[in-house]
């Protein structure tokens, strides 16, 4: 027996019409690429996304069509997302930071058959269009006086183009489970591979990060996405803010400090979401020039793991709250969030910092386990770590294409490529990546354990840990150090400081010094890379 | 295009199970009917809710089951609620204050084939059971020592009849539309009308509900759920409070102000959920004792319009938030909550008692209109009212059985019987019944607002205003009046307060005094009684 509850299919673009009507006057304000502030608000982005739509459809784009965009988080960015949904079709983010040849392979095998950009990114385009055979149409994110006089390519600016419609447009309607988003993981192995969204799992998403214990989102709230739309689903931000009446204060292009402070002061922001690197930039800021954060509440810091020096500062000198998030851009992308349950509730200073070095707990939604290679689980004992899983409505099923089939179960379950362990409470903390933890005689050694121990040494400056090929143990650590100038500690010094501070046999077997350690586009260590430069090495007792 | 996401229906047994998981300790207290106060935790309700489900299965209940409850909010309440859900049964409420035969009626339209039922309840079911032909077992939410001796009725105690099974079960798997909850509402005029939830309209309904501008509930509150869970789908807290592990405090069969005011005080509350009547007699209490409240941040009142007065008693004395909601039964119930936008955020005294007294405004998944006689939709303009309708994936799109077809039109829009303004920023207030609007020269009249002024005249305890045929105008308003005690004021002095206060032409024609106005059994007004007892009466002038 079915309920007698209305069908109302969980669309992108009602988040939309909703902000329209509840919050219309709400702004949303962006340092343009042309670089004044632009402030416009949830009414103005509602009728122009319909503008989108209909200049879309009259470009002969509809259901099932990937658009991609190629933009710094803006106005006219989220208008383009939910043009592109509204007629249904498919916003497909694409990466600047890639080289073009990447963006171009990601392109043709999303098929991408209309592209929307940012000024800043035309060379890219240039660099592109005739590579990517799919390509229609491309709509520039500016007006007609901003247009570059003479560019090879064929496009058109975005005023200009929805300009010419009146917006009076009804949102296309379609099941619920419709494709409506896209996003490639870069993958630091192998080629890119395609997220696809749905309309429900978008709207699932962002109710579930509104929620007080995730992202505390509120009509109240002033959000600065500086997570780009680009990395990620942007956080879900962009559907979460609208759907819930948050004023959104978008970076624009300048990440610096003096430019992210700026627009923190100018518009009074409450939270902001951003990975470390952009913070490490605002930190060094506020120090030199003295400046505080008085309208901030909190920050949501993922992407990769929060140090704890970093939540130290932002707590104790600017008292703001440091939230220590993760997700996967599989994940749409929001998994788990620090915020501190009741039995956590009394904690302070080095107790509080231990936990939120965490990354927290799953909301609703969103199920977690780790199991062991067997696929075993294994207990939430806040030390045992396996592989972490996951599974919920937001969660990727497969990828486009069907890349990547063996990170999917058939009970659902997605296999993070993580390596974790949970607490009694339900407190992830991400000890690895499968493909870097170490093997020894069965048991699984933590490289990022051993990397952030490394560095705490004063001589240090960077730290990688990768396996070394053993006869007796399958693999042993090796230490690989780049040393600070000046400094050239031992290899025993180093040993000597990590002794005692992990399980004895976790000890790396040798320390190698290096001059460089290489990394991803995205800053993290390139670990692939360093193997093949040890593939060769071997232990004394090796 | 469909989206690569997940299949993860929306089952309100997932809510449980992650309750279990990630909130397993938090406490569920409820005072309860044999005396104590009884603690317990969601694993344990987990646990045992599958147990029941076991039970239920053994006893050859299932898909599509009507199980009826009869109780009041308790842990075991919840978990016979769980227990029938997961066995794709359907819990249906059943309102112990009304008669037996109405509740008899009700579970014959229901065809309820299983009964829980709290140990006060036992004279009802004495009275009842052999007028339910469909009803095949009773399940006493008690244990074996709490029994009755010499009942003519076959029952088992709860405790015993879980206690036979393992809880070795996996909840039945479904479609997220399939029915899991039933309600049917009063009604003033007809038989009563069942309303039938799903899991999915439950699961999206306690999503929508606990995010910060509707009820803002996470992991460290401490709900005290007053309104009973027989009431309106408990306002969805059975399913919001387990979604983010607030600890939840049963008050049980005590409502009294000194009962609500022990756990309010021990179990430190932070929020509760009740109808005006409940804190009336909390209020007096307080006044009485001069005890304060210093762990309770907010109040959720709704059912019935906030009295102003009690808005500024929490607020001013106890430094408790009113947040003003309104529902239905129909809609699962959260229809618009009294949260301050920010274009409010700076009022207070009476600006901010003014816009308190609306009912709120909507979250997202509640679209609102209001439309006049012809169905055309009338402007947010905060005082233009008309025909309250909503939509949404927990609005209701019949009844069971197929009554009162005329309230739903094929946009699927449920017109809700109020009448209601909107502002132009989204706040709702509720000013009439559709029935008792007063039509006069096409124009609509509000009998409550002119209630509400009338009895702000000193000497009057009680008021009414109903619509008397009128030669000229169609309808005009009389005003029926119960004095205050060694009180006779003159009709002229009634309306001599009133004028001015409102617009000329919706002056009473005329003012009644009566010995008595008829209530219903919720303490609504009975107008239909009162249009009787006046069916004959003319105005001079008609």
């Amino acid at each position: 027996m079915l309920g007698l509850m209305q069908e109302w299919p969980l669309l992108c673009h009602k988040i939309l019409d909703y902000a329209a009507a509840q919050h219309g006057d709400r702004e949303i304000v962006s340092r343009s690429v042309e670089g004044p502030i632009v402030r416009t608000t949830y009414s103005d982005i509602h009728a122009r996304a319909k503008k989108a739509s209909q200049a879309l459809e009259a470009d002969g784009f509809g259901l099932g069509d990937r658009i991609a965009t190629l933009g710094w988080n803006s106005a006219r960015h989220m208008e383009a997302w939910y043009g592109a949904m509204g007629v249904g079709g498919v916003y497909h983010t694409l990466n600047p930071r890639l080289f073009p040849e990447q963006i171009a392979w990601i392109m043709n095998h999303a098929e991408d058959k209309a592209l929307f950009v940012d000024l800043s990114f035309l060379p890219i385009v240039e660099a592109i269009a005739d590579k990517v055979p799919s390509l229609r149409k491309i709509i520039v994110l500016t007006d007609a006086d901003h247009m570059p006089e003479n560019s090879k390519v064929e496009m058109v600016d975005y005023e200009s183009w929805i300009g010419r419609q009146d917006g009076d447009y009804a949102w296309k309607q379609f099941d619920e489970n419709t494709a409506c988003g896209m996003c490639y993981t870069s993958g630091t192995t192998g080629d890119p591979k395609g997220v696809l969204y749905s309309h429900r799992s978008n709207v699932l998403h962002a109710l579930i990060s509104v929620q007080p214990d995730a992202l505390n989102l509120g009509s109240n709230e002033v959000i600065m996405p500086v997570v780009p739309m680009f990395h990620a689903n942007a956080w879900g931000i962009a559907h979460s803010a609208p759907m819930v009446g948050a004023k959104i204060v978008n970076p624009g292009p300048l990440m610096d400090g003096a430019s992210i402070y700026e627009l923190l002061d100018t518009e009074k922001v409450t939270m902001t979401a951003a990975v470390p690197t952009v913070w490490l930039m605002l930190l060094s800021y506020l120090e030199e020039t003295g400046k505080k954060l008085p309208h901030l509440n909190r920050v949501v810091i993922g992407g990769s793991a929060c140090p704890r020096a970093m939540t130290e500062a932002f707590q104790n000198d600017y008292d703001v709250q440091v939230i220590h998030a993760w997700g996967m851009t599989e994940m749409s992308p929001l998994g788990s969030l620090g915020v501190m349950k009741p039995v956590y509730g009394d904690l302070e200073g080095d107790a509080l910092l231990d936990m939120q070095e965490k990354q927290g707990y799953a909301p609703f939604g969103v199920e977690m386990l780790v199991t062991d290679d067997e696929n075993s689980e294994l207990p939430w004992d806040g030390k045992t770590f396996g592989k972490l899983k996951v599974r919920g409505p937001g969660v990727a099923r497969a990828y486009f294409g069907g890349a990547g089939e063996e990170q999917f179960d058939e009970e659902g379950w997605f296999d993070t490529g993580d390596v974790a362990h949970i607490n009694a409470n339900g407190y992830m903390q991400i000890t690895d990546r499968s493909k870097d933890v170490i093997k020894s005689g069965g048991e699984w050694i933590s490289t990022i354990d051993l990397e952030n121990l490394a560095v705490g040494h004063p001589d240090i400056q960077e730290a990688a840990v990768i396996g070394i090929v053993h006869p007796k143990w399958d693999e042993r650590p090796l230490l690989i150090c780049i040393t600070k100038e000046g400094k050239s500690p031992a290899a025993e010094d180093i040993l000597e400081f990590m002794q005692g501070k992990v399980a004895k046999w976790w000890m790396p077997n040798a320390v190698a010094f290096v001059e460089e350690i290489p990394h991803t586009a995205t800053g993290k260590i390139q670990k692939t890379e360093l193997r093949k430069q040890f593939a060769d090495y071997r232990f004394d007792d090796g």
